[in-house]
């Protein structure tokens, strides 16, 4: 059963160019992740925050992931970091045309 | 721009099949929220704990929406809501299949 892991924490950049620059090594890397289908990078540059938002096949690889990501944010310096799994009630989300199915 | 706005409040249930009848109507009264392009209807019975994730085409919609949301479910006694809401670095989320194109 597909989960949601919703990821944020504090970030004071680089932005926008630098910033993908910067972060599209680490974004191909997280395609090999066990379980990991999708995931949407998210910044805001007004209230210095990033993170992410990913959906995983099962609720195991998402806190596989969200215990090693934590490890790597921590020892980049980040504290602060929100990381919550969810499970999706699918009957409401197809109606809302949700993008929770499988790769 | 498309934003990610994500919700979450503490969450009692119902859980499952009975979440589902009783949010069916809400939700579909939601895709007709000016920008809302997609929900994820997110939930944690372990942690008691619910929300969304949603992509709306502009910040201004989102923002919008995530007022009023909060509004309605603080007068269904929801405290602790938290909301925020994301600008999306594209060239990123295009290397993980992040779904955030508009509808």
């Amino acid at each position: 059963m597909a989960v949601i892991l919703q990821v944020d924490f504090p970030y004071a950049g680089p932005f926008d160019q630098r910033m993908t620059e910067q972060l599209s090594a680490l974004a191909a890397s997280i395609n090999d992740e066990p379980g990991m289908v999708w995931k949407v990078w998210t910044v805001n540059e007004q209230t210095q925050e990033a993170g992410g938002v990913y959906l995983f096949d099962h609720q195991a690889n998402a806190e596989a992931y969200l215990a090693m990501h934590t490890a790597r944010l921590q020892q980049m310096g980040v504290q602060g970091i929100t990381g919550k799994v969810f499970h999706i009630n699918e009957a409401l989300t197809a109606i809302n045309h949700g993008p929770v199915k499988p790769a």
